[in-house]
């Protein structure tokens, strides 16, 4: 039985490898428009295959800012595909942010990524110019609002350190996936071929090896086009943050604009580094431009492929709205593409990095795709931040350990990062489903967000109800879970963040069945008479 | 033949395993004092084994503050073994600053190791209460001195990044003798034995396995008894400084001593948290606590092991004084405990900490035992800074990698890393005489400093010389070396720091053959007409 997928709460099937279901014709002779054969693309696959070869053509110039597609029937009749095929294709590039629908005018290219190493700005070639945060205001006095610590410490502590029987904390990956033996071997490998000086300190900016296989990843995998001399290999993303954040302060940025809701770590990084917190609120596209826009914030922390914690996928128009606010006041947008790799029922979403090299500091890890553990990440800063966040880098901790990254490099050279990213989709994806099942049982009013891709869901209450001390009558059944309020500012329905990754379907069942429990409990004694 | 010993320019035969050599009686009944057993000694290492009893017997408070050894004409007859012995073991109790001669009236026992986990003030018991630094005054104003970014840029840069076909820079074990088969049999044995769990984001004090082996590798090799919940796992000492500055800047401390010659790299890292660094000489006994008195400073980073550049060992009257500096002033030791494992000639200094626990940041790590490529070391902080270099170090990372602090805690508990030290220390003490005896021949005029131990060498020259303009012409001739100028703030001699450990002895002999012919260069050009 195929498993059901769901999206904010509505149950439908996947429609991965279905989209060009309705057309059976066997490949034509292609257009002349790129030179397209469709005899290349695989059979069930060719929605996929048609978006890579226009994003190919977007990357290497052949499709110009300005340039308009073929319409959407004239494509289909020439490569003789459904033209459910090409009308999908395109929706994955406006949702990019490459393209806009003009009605009758057919589908215009408004911006393009940008090649390796040179910044381009699509839409204001000005604003492409060096050192983009020379024109930032210094600290703009006390409006800024400074986070709390934590929220509602006694509770806060006792959630995040006491033990419970079943973690259903969001954030970490099915770690018994992690590829032992492979790692062993590409270890045994590295230190057999090594020179003795690459023992020594090494580039603080990280392993050559590792700088150029993450160049080879992110451009397979999230349309980056970087060289390596731009990457940073850092120890995660809390580590960018912390070093960021001292960056920012030094080049006179004194408050970052984060989403609400929004990652309560995060927001904890950016402010142990004093700067201020202001809070934006997200909806059904990601996070309000507009309300971005009026806080005046000169920097913005974003999750745009799979928000956290509310699972929205930046819409085409947000998109679009955000690079222009870039652009326009020079503002620096921080991606935390965080799980972006971990997607079930949607197409890939490139990185916002691909489009606005020059605004964007982009911040990934291998957290997600093999182990918190190894610590191990990314940053690619724009040129203007470049050189002192290495600085920053430098003096932390004189770079990172080498060997582990001589053995990641290994990994993603070898193809074997991305078996491993297959074989997690696929035990991600059974856990989440038994997740939602479960959930459609035991917490019959509770409305599913954000599944359609990631580690997690969110889930949300329309009773009146205390999400954390919902957790914490979970955690006296014995159940972790985060309230969702932790990662609110501005307040939100109450909910909750719940990670399946990490356990099995049966646990997942148990634990959400304990839950239901902990909230009947809940919703029993508010009805009692008091 | 046995290979000659120098220090100071002094050339003498080593004296290890030599204490003795005069008594060849049998072992003798033993003594009442400490009921020692003269039969239990090694022939051959006498005053060692008698050293280490007194240090056991202070360690477990037989012998406290204000007891009397017995005479060494006494103790000598009643064990049977020359005086020399007892003289000896005598000698090295005061320079552990444990024990003052008092003429007539014998040796006293001054102070006492602190046992684990509680603090001690050995002689001013009021200063051992929390928090020693309350009484510390913040921002002293401008009268610190903020170190200059880096000593002559342009050269400085050339002679850090420039290749050199010889490598003489200091800092560097020999990383041709890394285990390499025997960190990935622990490895393997780690992966096969590891919960999953373990690979998520562990406990950022550092892995349990791992607190827990350092702290039996403190005890064993440095004299240091420290429970494991005081050991905080870093990414080396480079890190350390970095954090340790930020809690001191909070805790209202904005300047630190250093020695001077002193690191060049520490203090980059104390001056990187916006600390204003105090320089204080060094003489033949180590720093000169009457000049830091003087400064005011309430802290100070040393290296009493083995002064960095000059070699020193701290005496043990100044580490008295020291102690006394800080059990008066509330004043923090910081120690920089960096190669105190690696000595050839001289018998083992137990680390300040284990005299001070409350008032010494104690910094080591396996970047001189294993490699700089792996970047952990440890920290143990005074209990009044604990939680918050804790906290910092949170912040900073999350915490440090787990696999490898998992697999450098097997090689711990296995009795690897012993091991390796005398491995290493076989290697290196080739590795030093070859460069001394290459230095006699080509480097006439040099002077050689604190050769017993250690890694590296200083040479000062006594010609009117510009050691910048000298290392610059050795980079020419192809040998990078570091010149003495680049660790001094205060000025001192012209010279050198050079380190033996990384190369094989032909390679030193090749090196130093240039540095002659670069340092004749620049002589013959000073002596010839302008």
């Amino acid at each position: 039985m195929a498993p059901p997928c769901c999206h904010d709460g509505r149950v439908h099937r996947s429609n991965d490898d279905a989209t060009d279901r309705s057309n059976g014709s066997p490949p034509g002779p292609g257009s002349d428009f790129l030179q397209l054969d469709i005899g290349e693309a695989p059979t069930g696959g060719r929605a996929d295959w048609l978006t890579r070869q226009l994003r190919l053509a977007l990357a290497d110039g052949r499709l110009p800012v300005g340039s308009r597609l073929p319409a959407t029937r004239v494509l289909a009749a020439e490569l003789r595909v459904s033209r459910g095929v090409i009308t999908e294709a395109y929706q994955r590039l406006a949702e990019d942010g490459h393209t806009v629908g003009r009605g009758r005018k057919g589908t215009i290219v408004v911006a393009v990524p940008a090649p390796s190493g040179r910044p381009l700005a699509p839409r204001a070639p000005a604003a492409g110019t060096a050192a983009p945060h020379r024109g930032v205001p210094g600290p703009r006095g006390p409006s800024a609002e400074v986070f709390p610590a934590v929220p509602g410490p006694d509770v806060y502590d006792r959630l995040r350190t006491a033990p419970a029987r079943i973690d259903l904390t969001p954030g970490m990956p099915d770690l018994g996936a992690f590829p032992r033996g492979a790692w062993l071997r590409a270890e045994r490998s590295v230190l057999s071929g090594l020179a003795s000086s690459h023992l020594g300190y090494g580039d603080p900016r990280g392993a050559p090896a590792l700088r150029e296989a993450v160049a080879g990843w992110l451009a397979r995998n999230r349309g980056v086009h970087a060289d390596p001399a731009e990457i940073l290999i850092v120890t995660g993303t809390a580590q960018t943050l912390t070093l960021l954040g001292e960056v920012l302060r030094e080049a006179g940025i004194t408050r970052v604009a984060v989403e609400d809701p929004g990652s309560l770590g995060a927001r904890q990084h950016l402010s142990g580094r004093r700067l201020g917190i202001l809070p934006v609120p997200v909806d059904t596209e990601g996070i309000r431009v507009d309300a971005l826009r009026a806080t005046g914030a000169p920097a913005v922390l974003v999750t745009p492929a799979h928000q956290f914690p509310t699972g929205v996928v930046l819409s085409g128009s947000r998109r679009r709205e955000l690079m222009r606010w870039a652009e326009e006041t020079g503002g620096l947008v921080i991606e935390d593409d965080y799980d972006a790799e971990h997607r079930y029922d949607r197409p890939p979403v490139p990185a916002l990095r691909s489009m606005l090299p020059q605004h964007v500091v982009y911040a990934g890890s291998v957290s997600k795709l093999l182990a918190p553990a190894l610590r191990i990440g990314w940053v690619l800063a724009p040129p203007g931040h470049h050189e002192a966040l290495t600085a920053a880098k430098r003096f932390a901790d004189l770079g990172s350990a080498v060997l582990p990254q001589l053995v990641l490099a290994r990994l993603m050279e070898s193809g074997e990062l991305e078996r491993q990213l297959r074989l997690l989709r696929r035990r991600h994806h059974r856990r989440r489903d038994a997740m939602i099942q479960a959930m459609a049982a035991q917490l019959p009013g509770a409305v599913v967000h954000g599944a359609a891709a990631g580690l997690h869901l969110m889930v949300t209450f329309d009773a009146d109800l205390d999400d954390t001390e919902l957790a914490a009558a979970a955690l006296a059944h014995g159940v972790k879970v985060q309230p969702l309020s932790w990662h609110t500012l501005g307040g939100y329905r109450p909910g909750l963040v719940l990670g399946y990754a990490a356990n099995d379907a049966g646990t997942i069942r148990d634990g959400v069945s304990l839950l239901g429990t902990a909230l009947r409990s809940l919703v029993g004694r508010a009805a009692a008479p008091a």
